[in-house]
């Protein structure tokens, strides 16, 4: 139905994660409706839930070496969240073999209708500011399991 | 140098407002930058002035009978901000014949640095929540006066 | 071993609701440590969780007629929060006779160490703006299951 | 005409500097008010123009070794902030022996009113996390210029 933000040409399928909140009076507007700035924070809580399940966090990323910039946000808002209304954020990383996170979000509300999508593009910089053009081995370990189906 | 967002197939030149900003504490993370989510106030910063200037301002189009809700936000991040760091926001409109705005954006660090580019697509709702199929009177009369250069 | 921010003077004992949370990478500042200002937030975590047990929130109080403006907030920060910190938020309502909300907060960290104290007071305002002398039944309603012991 | 926060015994008088700003989209809420939990960044903004007026920014207080956390924070609202409405912030520090800040603010609406009031007490803590028993030279320079009517 959506177009695809990443194509998955050979890698394994992708690695979703769910995490479910709901909107907060301050993450409103004097339209009454969620501020669309806000959903890059709740992108943010997708990712990071993303990470944590999959020993990828910022903080295992900085341990290994690497800090995780954001280069590219991109969002699509198709319906509103109002005041108090539950969703969920559903993170998904796509395979890729370059040293880059490309994360794809989509925003379900309790009727399961997508609100909003979007997408982000995270390069891999060593701590000394370079991009990295190879994955630590941190990652390269979990992209082994992913592809031999382990995870 | 950069691939533009739109094109602007056969309208007058684009418009653009620029505001200066600098880096308050509270947009920092903990990586010391600012966060990669309070760019979209920074864009809106800009897109606000821009409706000020042009006498296009939310106040406005809602006194007219619509709401321009973001439909898509798009952001670059090529280089960071930090903390006290001054920048520039350049809001460019792009004409089009449609009920929606076009909106392109750039962030010019001190050095004359492109720190950010990105751009919006806000689509002109009535006050009943349907889409218009054309703008308002406020918007076509600021149209006709770009096309004829007197803006 | 601190002082009491409200004196309970022949009311009913206090009531309280506990909400659980984490800190969030965009809530940390460039000390790497929440900000300050975020706190305001959390503290509205726990009101608003203490409105939504008690059929007290502020959707229920507008349909009352009435709304809640804060009119103090107090915060004093015994210990920072870090990020993906976990921590309690405790709100508790002190008994009063007034057309207004006491609350007090308490946050919690992990060892059981209160890092935040705070404060506010909302005072019950119609929907035409004036003061309410008299709280509405909704509330008085409340008061007297609190009087009797049976919340 | 307000009960002052901090009393000035023997001290020099107070010194204050003021910043002003207009309410911006993204700090309302669905009341159509600036959302309350946005004045400590208002605040800030005041805070942070007194450390660039006086030479006592969080970087030079830093390079002096010593670091500024927010102990308490007070704040009485008295009048909403409007979207787009422009008010004043005045940061008002009070002479104080011991190594802490104690300031003052007050923010000023465009018809003379003010619209919130309220106080910050900062502690003065080293590098490495203890607190100082003495101001570092920086601050006791300028507090003996405060002393000697020179700034």
């Amino acid at each position: 139905m959506f177009k695809p933000y990443f194509r998955d040409g050979g890698g394994p399928p992708p690695l979703s994660v769910v995490v479910e909140r709901a909107a907060r009076l301050e993450e409103t507007d004097l339209l009454g409706i969620v501020w669309h700035g806000r959903y890059a924070g709740y992108l943010e809580d997708g990712r990071e839930a993303f990470g944590r399940r999959y020993g990828l966090s910022y903080l295992e990323f900085r341990a290994a070496g690497a800090v995780l910039p954001i280069r590219i946000l991109h969002l699509e808002y198709l319906a509103p969240l109002k005041y108090l209304e539950a969703f969920a954020v559903e993170a998904t990383l796509h395979y890729n073999e370059a040293a880059r996170l490309d994360m794809e979000y989509k925003i379900v509300n309790q009727k399961g209708e997508t609100v909003t999508r979007g997408y982000s593009v995270q390069m891999m910089v060593g701590l000394d500011g370079v991009p990295l053009l190879e994955a630590p081995p941190l990652y390269l370990n979990f992209q082994k399991r992913w592809r031999e189906g382990l995870l």
